[in-house]
């Protein structure tokens, strides 16, 4: 297995409304965009395992009026390297660390979405001293995504079919690419509760799934799930460990979530049961835990209604973080 | 590591009210006892993971009026071979496989309790066609026993703490011992809920834990409990699986449990919501399933109420299974 | 995912020199054959793991003048049940102490190839009392097939490659079978080594790889491959315990075999060191062990050349086993 | 599990003749020594898995006539934090970088033994552009400490009983302490030519094995030991895949290794094979690969012959990186 440079996949990738720059980080080359005035207070944004840095551009104009942003494609995602063998949280966030110190330079509200938000845990729990100024987790799958968590229902409860179905039907790094294999396979290896669950929120009007790959897929390893449902992305990284650890103040926005009374399945990122926990967790380190309920949102808040969005994070910032309007 | 025979124990053991026997099954010796006349229906009984086959000593004595009934140590317990490394659901059906052609010698009704359950789910299942007449699982951890179940808390969410507990201080083979230092962990080893829950269910009177190991335990390989909390017992034997294959009528007896509305952990054997999926996957099966909620019980019914057990048990093969009362 | 019959597949089977059969073995139909009088010794043959029981054809017709020859398809291989999270060595082990007992009815000399002979060796170890009067090991990965073996090269060192490559582009229960597909991957996902032997060692004149799949390949059940190279199905049978038990005779012929210097990898089936660890264990056990070095031959001998195989299988009988003769 | 800091153990703690600081990463609090002028090139020493920085005081006075020399307790190391279920290469690796960044402030020359030398390796593949400018594998067992390496003997095949021996009589975090019973165990737990070795081993005049636990291994956390064997401390860096991403020159220095004819065992830290290995890979990426062989030398020719160490390392990083003399 090689290392993958997105020069390698040049020709799947499209224009975006922000330009493009690439971080050498030592193993892997990180893409990001950045936008706001070089002087304003910085924050970080982390998106969800199928998305790229792009989905925030929305947010992104938007928060740029008050902030540095820094939108990044993590490794396995959007033009950044591809790292067969080599997806887990501890080697996700040790990138961004590395990012922060290198391209940010100073202290960062760092935001993530789904996988992101995970990732942003980390980073307020693990970080290097200084490094991170606050957290928010939007609605982020804490214990959810782990394998055998300390609390409530594993990733095979949830979202894992439809991981292992891209996996198996894409390959890693997309080396199968059997796109309709996979449509056709979805009948009989996604259960009819999450078919369900995802016909009901498709947009309306859309009259049905993409012909083809949507560019997000198109722009992410497989692999990358395939390392949470076998619990090696986890295997060093319990989150009641990583939360014990959390250094700064959080913000946690849940959005729709069901339980399934019938199966137990979790549709949505975390349950309200895992949620307490995170928060307990969160509190007993001493800092600030806030959680706003969204439950008819969808699964990216900053995606979906990036202005509700960006007005929760900055006025949460405003109300629990003073000092981010000041000099950093 | 070597095989173990009882041999290497016998100052352990301590007699008991039916003589034991014991046969060579190929891989393990096991030991057993019989009681009953030899014309009557047989029943095969199957203890729960820290329990020796005269466990079932009282209810032996009531089962025996219409019963010929075999109970057994499983390999691990009592005075059958210790097997170092080889503890699955599999290995230990296919050793009651056994048993049954060679010394039963005709179908069985099969009762199992806790992990002796989760083992006659497996005989239900998986058995010889004609072996097995009807199964009734005691507050058997269906999912609950497995490390990344199909449905609800896993064993880390349950029991875990303390079979890692006797694991560590006693040691695979009790190789270890320190029965003296395993007392004196417990406090910061097993959680909270835990410890006030076994507290709670002490026997009035008796002032707080045994000055020394109880019996049982001397006779159970701490080896087992690891083999389940480390997932290996069930990596190739996932309960949902299983549970379609049933092919016989099923008892259920549900015991007391109570999830812990705060962490979310399960103190007893299996959930309602686990119960429904096992409900539902053995009627999709076209076998009768039945279910008797019991929720102030202990978790060994035939070793508390031995009467209620049987009468239970009896009630039901009566209603159920009519054919019990003729020549099998 | 459901338990899959014959008759899922009945499109794809052939006609063979030997009638089939079918035993009801409780949680699989088992579809075998048999040649010769039902008064001869008994014989029981496992073919390798993509094989199906007609590999053996040309030998039956050999061994049926001395034996009663039962050849099986195993779970996962030809018209036997498939059973997707269900392949192990004692599973796999389990089925054929059944078989005996049940369509055999009295004791066998086993004998498997490769995987079929690592099977043979669990028989030889752990069936039943009586079930099994000698065994031969043909060609088999002792300690080769595992993922962590106690001495020499793991599977991932020798033949893991090949049972990827065909579990990823065929698909467990071939639920994927892109066949182009995976001739089209060979070169990138097979080592160059392994890709080199496999060439020198096609059939002279065939001028290449088929077009189709061949027969054998789509019998067989891909993710047993993929239980292998995983451990999953070795977990609980370490192939050291497992050998310190054997419990009759053993013929163990090795065939051609390369450990390649550059790489260290194994072509064939098992390394000398390995085969000597093989020797010591089972002659610790108080049997004999008798090996047959044949250097020059493919994997396969009772495929490449049934006369050389029937004649060293019963040389060794007559010698080693005398009593073969006589009535069992 | 809590985080432990050096207080908890302080009394365990004897002087040395370096004095320690403390830096905080983060996650961790890292224990450290420097020596040397600080104009002078930087240099980074990372002890072996069961000793602490000061296992490189003698070095570390003969290194300081030209290095700022840094020597370092990894997390779960002398007075480093100990961190239970946070041991794993890119964890370990995580760390240094951060100690680089914040501490050093300047590329350095890396040396490390045995597990240190891996993560030497690690460093030298996976560090941030620019902190690593040649880098020395002090017997490093490159594959073997993997659980199932692409070549050559696992770890099981090698030092594995040593390390659940201590693990297993010792605890976690020292949670049993039992050096007595471990002491007694050793005979039966530790095969007979890894005793037979060790005595070999053992300074002349001595004796025997010390009375109590050798300082080193008192401010050990045992549970590193067994992250390595149980494969989670590797199970996302596969040394195959790391070694290809090498980006500085490399010296590996190989001391005493004898692969028993008998067993396959290793005693040492790797084979010439899996050595030819680690040179192809890192001649792959275009960069030197230098190989000094000390037949005799224990593991650590750094503890043991300083001068020896010294001067080798010395002598290859004027020969093979003549800029280290030059301001960096």
């Amino acid at each position: 297995m090689r290392y993958l440079e997105a020069a390698d996949h040049a020709e799947i990738y499209v224009p975006h409304g922000f330009p493009e720059e690439t971080a050498d980080l030592g193993e892997i080359r990180m893409n990001y965009a950045v936008a706001g005035d070089p002087d304003s207070p910085a924050m970080l944004l982390i998106p969800a395992q199928t998305e790229s840095w792009w989905g925030y551009e929305a947010a992104m104009r938007l928060l740029a009026n008050r902030f540095r942003v820094y939108a990044v494609d993590l490794r396995g995602q959007g033009r950044s390297t591809w790292t067969p063998g080599r997806y887990s949280l501890d080697i996700f966030g040790g990138d961004l660390v590395r990012f922060i110190d290198r391209v940010v330079g100073r202290p960062v509200v760092v935001s993530g979405l789904s996988s992101g938000g995970v990732i942003a845990a980390w980073l307020s729990a693990f970080a290097a001293p200084g490094q991170i100024r606050a957290a928010v987790y939007e609605d982020a799958p804490l214990f959810a995504s782990q394998a055998d968590p300390a609390v409530g229902p594993s990733i095979r409860q949830g979202v894992a079919p439809m991981f292992r179905l891209w996996h198996k039907w894409l390959g890693p790094q997309w080396s199968i690419g059997d796109f309709a294999g996979m449509r056709a396979a979805m009948g009989s290896e996604v259960p009819g509760w999450m078919l369900a669950a995802l016909g009901r929120m498709a947009p309306a009007g859309t009259g049905g799934p993409p012909a083809g790959p949507p560019q997000d897929l198109l722009e992410y390893d497989p692999e990358w799930g395939d390392a949470f449902v076998s619990g090696r992305a986890t295997v060093n990284c319990d989150h009641e460990t990583m939360l014990r650890q959390v250094k700064v103040p959080v913000l946690f926005t849940h959005h729709f979530h069901h339980v399934d009374q019938d199966t137990g399945n979790l549709l949505g990122a975390i349950t309200d049961l895992q949620l307490r926990r995170v928060r307990r967790l969160v509190e007993a380190t001493g800092n600030s835990f806030s959680c706003r309920a969204f439950p008819e949102m969808p699964h990216s808040m900053h995606g979906h209604d990036p202005a509700t969005y960006v007005e929760t994070v900055t006025g949460w910032l405003d109300d629990q973080v003073p000092g981010v309007r000041s000099a950093w």
